[in-house]
């Protein structure tokens, strides 16, 4: 199984800015962890601060990998073409945020992304990663 | 380990009706399932049609359970109750939602149960309810 | 010809309150008029104050009638459940309000109901339920 | 009895156009049929595309016929000026729409004509017409 | 003199929960002051989650008391029904909120009860049942 | 110098009807006395409760009249393209309407005929027609 | 016949400054010829800057004159206050504006003054005054 | 204990005018009542029809009275300053209103003072500020 | 091939007023200039400035023309019925302005034309007629 | 004469996914077509995901191209830097969009393009931008 | 060089109340040390609560000095009045306020000022007075 | 001190285009003088279409400059990714516009960098840089 992981803008600062919000982990460190775990997954990880770059790398994802993960970060809510995208190609994205963006600011309610993701999780820390993974689990074990 | 499941109005349908959008197997029969899968732990089941009845029964919860998974249904949009009795007690409520609310008409876009829930997860069918055992599960288990 | 007749909230003070605006007959008096002009057809009448009461009685009354007259009235402008019960079951129902709803104050301009209902009928004083009867014996005629 | 019945703009294709929504009976089979059904009413029937013509035919209406029926189709939405004239006139008209506006486009749910109209009727197909007919007749039957 | 006392949803949880909104008071406390504190009035105090319960107190506590203190807690933002039956009886009803609601969140600022309310007394902590007392009494000694 | 007064949908009513809100004097009749008391200017009356016909009669006026006194009814608030007309010809327009619409329903308070009036007059009664006359004389006889 | 002119903020410097929009005549200077105009009128007139003190002069010019002319420039959109003070006393108020105010920004669009004014005369530049005065002499001249 | 009255605009005319909404009795005659009743209350009344006069004495009164009570009319719904001028001082405000504002027009239902009040009483008439004053007393007497 | 140009109202005036914003050329000399251009096509044009007769010439022109060009003017923005009429017949419809109207006032921006056009040509000036001519002839040439 | 194509997000896929909507033909096969009947014209085409380089693409084209069409595709909705490219430059811009985004989805009406574009050619396919080409053409062809 | 500083209501409350807002320093402390930084400019401050007399101050100002720093406070957001006066003067205006006014209320978004200043300087703490000062050198030392 | 001068998309033109705007000096030129002016600061400029250019250069300049200065132009009213970017650092951020943004277009009156910025500078022309250089020595001298 090979799943893609696709973080959006400024989450390369995870775990070293603002860890009242985000916790202290980097993502480099929960990603070893992740890989530990999973250890038969072969992942990618991505990320851009540019919105056009996770567009590329959307579309070029498309039939390389049973399933990405998409934390489009403030893209979310401004990014009518990665919505777009999402929508223009035939592997499943699940759309994740480590917080709860929905108990934030209004700006972050509204997403391009949900209405065309196949599932959303919102705001357990950065192990919404790790359940996302599990959707994709219990869909293959499907009988 | 013990887990508080608690499902709104209509729900009680599940399976026997709707099943473009819903799927078409019963609450019952996936239950079945799911205590089998996580046989040590303790599940109690409650489904009300009556908005009143669930804010009853999640103040019962408190200190009784180790957490809760509430699909509030219709009332997830216009309940400011529910989501007060979330906020007044300690355990942990995770909100799922078995279709894509997000995807669907405006008025399911509005949720006063996330700003208080510890995370939702919205959208991969049935199995919403297995993502929150393992949100639990995770949380258990981290140092 | 079995027809369900399902009065919401406040409908119990029909013809003891308001008569300005409702009438000074009470919805018993007016349903023995009912019965006796139209004597082959079996009535159920159902009135609750609770929401969730409203929606128990729509799921079971699913073929069992041949057509269901509600008027949910204040829940009318609230209920998403009320919405999901019409839309989860086969038996058609026709939404009737004895005011002017539309005429009224700008809340009662909202109806979850009407999407989901085979017709609407407003306005016409407590006569509604009579051409609410109507509509279902012009179909039960139709070749 | 006589009763005016005035069609507002496009419904002259009933029957010919959009049958998934209209149904595929001309309004003059219908009416032909409702003459039949009600042969001791007198009915004058008017159609018309233009706002100001259906303004004229209801203030020459007045006082003339006992009752109205009035499908103002797509003037209901946009007609300050069919709203006004109703509300000058004593005869009471009864708006009827075939389709149920309520649940379709939004620009469809605002009703210029309904807060002066005696009732309302809409959703049950070209019957409208004639559930519209009784309700005068209830009325003239009241002691 | 006698007078209702009801209580809306989650405010059985009084002084139980989140005592830096609502202070560490029971209802119950209270109650047994103000009952001490005006000896020769006769109370009756009504508590429910479910808002049907509460439209049922509402139309049995007219004519039987002098008075009614009301408050509606979550559901004073979105019931019509509540605020419906209020204005179908003639018994007075006095709306309370413990907190300043109108400094909250803003589906707070909203209230079904206010515009059929004899008066409004918002924000004195739980003394809002108190000042409500003392608007009966001023009535009741006005010449 | 030359005045058309133009006036719109139901204004052929006046004094007919709703003489509560509009008076009990016919146009005809005040227009005799208007013509009396103002005998040496020509007067072309026009009414229609046809929009397009309005506008018709606009476009043919330029040119031909020193100026214009338009009460465009329930057009005013919906006909964009009696602004359009306005703002196309030289004429000079005053705006007029009999009764204070800005006192009344919403709807009512939009004007599309203002941003290219030469002034408005509302509320006087049906002298709004005389003040708008004196406007132009007020005009022609500036140094 | 006693009238008062009461014009607000600003309107000291008519004719000083934006000449492109008011004109270039003071008030003062026009003020003379209208009352050489109206020799028989006793005029009174009052400006102020602070919107308490014109509340503070339409309260005293209650029962003193037979008519008041306002002109509240900016304080016709933001003063509840001002329209209070109309509605409180019995003297008819004219409103008057000598630009266009429809014509200009969106919040010069709203008036507290019009619902409470005997009407409303806008855009004939300093002339509004005028026919202001001749709207009260049609007034006394009726029979 | 000190309390200072703080009336806004047009409350001078209370009793004189518009009885059916505010009733016969002139606040002076009311006062006097008040200080009988109160006989060891300090009270200090000030009434203006100007914002900044008001914004001064709420300024001045600080730590000069134990408690304000401040009935701003209409500057409630309009004056950002009022809010402000609360907000810096340490003596607790009640806001009061004589008749049920939230019963009244829109703009009514907006206060720029309620965030920053310590309270609100609405709707009882002129009783009011007694309930103020009570409110007052039930603080100073808590342990 | 037969293609109808439908004009709407004020374009009569098309080349004789507002030259800064739609150009000095009448319709007649441009029409008669496309006319020579496209010898072998057979037009007809249509105007007015009634609402009611362009629905009657659209329902007309079905299956008369192998394509309409419309250009709504001020009608595209308020009228639901012309909508309705171009839904409603098989021919295909494009809508053309002569001016950007999307970058003039609001109101301008709303089309209940292009939801059911085929295709919408905006802002080139006149040649928009052109250009749609083209778009037909694009189409009757593909295999 | 000189033409740049420039295409936004995702239309790199144009002809690869949802043919439904946007047709089976790669935009490289429709530009051969293109190109070989407009032989005598110099095309430059640019596609990016990238919004700021599709912005550095349309500052380099100035003063090289006679013309510019840009389908900007989801960028239109929310680019305010794209708007304000264009209107920084002197070279005219013709927006183009394949389907008929007004028939869309809500967020797709909004265009930043629109206001500082030459014209706008909509829904007709692909060959908008041959349509679009025509414009140039009728432009360069006038005297 | 001549500079009016102009502060509007509760700013003579500055370093004495609500500190943490708005810093410890009385605006009398900050303007000696004012002075001496720039000990050629010959400042005069004004400052009160009342509405009408900075409008009047404003009107004053004009032609006496080279410029003026406005911070309107509270007015900011609701005086039309204050930006009408300033548009009506020759001498330019520069709008400060201390705290980042955009990042508090909404209310305190909207400003009637600034589309009428020269500039805006906004959340420096008192030194935006300073960086006004500056702005006025900058621009008198240009050629 | 080191300040970082960010500038975003379209103000590479600055100087060469739109002068009735942006002025007709370039920001080269300006900034020689800026840095002359400043001769012990170190300056970084830093200029993108791109937002997450932006982004990636904000987040690299914290703790590597004392202050930065942004003029992200365009997307100041569209990012929520650069908002995020300087919430997440520590170096102070002091947004510029050139132009008095809050006087133009709606869409320009919105930004997401405001309520994380330290202050805002508004409408000076290009001299907003040399003010915001100011601010940080104001800041460095402070005791």
């Amino acid at each position: 199984m090979k799943i893609a992981i696709i973080n959006g803008p400024n989450l390369n600062l995870l775990g070293k800015r603002e860890s009242s919000i985000y916790g202290v982990q980097t993502f480099e460190d929960y990603f070893d962890l992740l890989q530990k775990t999973y250890s038969t997954i072969h992942f990618n990880v991505f990320q851009s601060n540019i919105e056009g770059e996770l567009i590329n790398y959307i579309q070029q994802s498309d039939a390389v990998f049973d399933g990405i993960i998409l934390n489009a970060a403030a893209y979310t809510h401004t990014s009518v073409g990665l919505g777009d995208a999402i929508r223009a190609i035939d592997t499943s994205v699940v759309e994740v945020h480590i917080s709860n963006t929905l108990a934030r600011e209004d700006f972050r309610h509204k997403s391009y992304i949900t209405p065309h993701a196949k599932g959303l999780i919102v705001g357990f820390g950065i192990d919404v990663y790790r359940l996302a993974v599990e959707s994709f689990l219990l869909e293959s074990h499907s009988p």
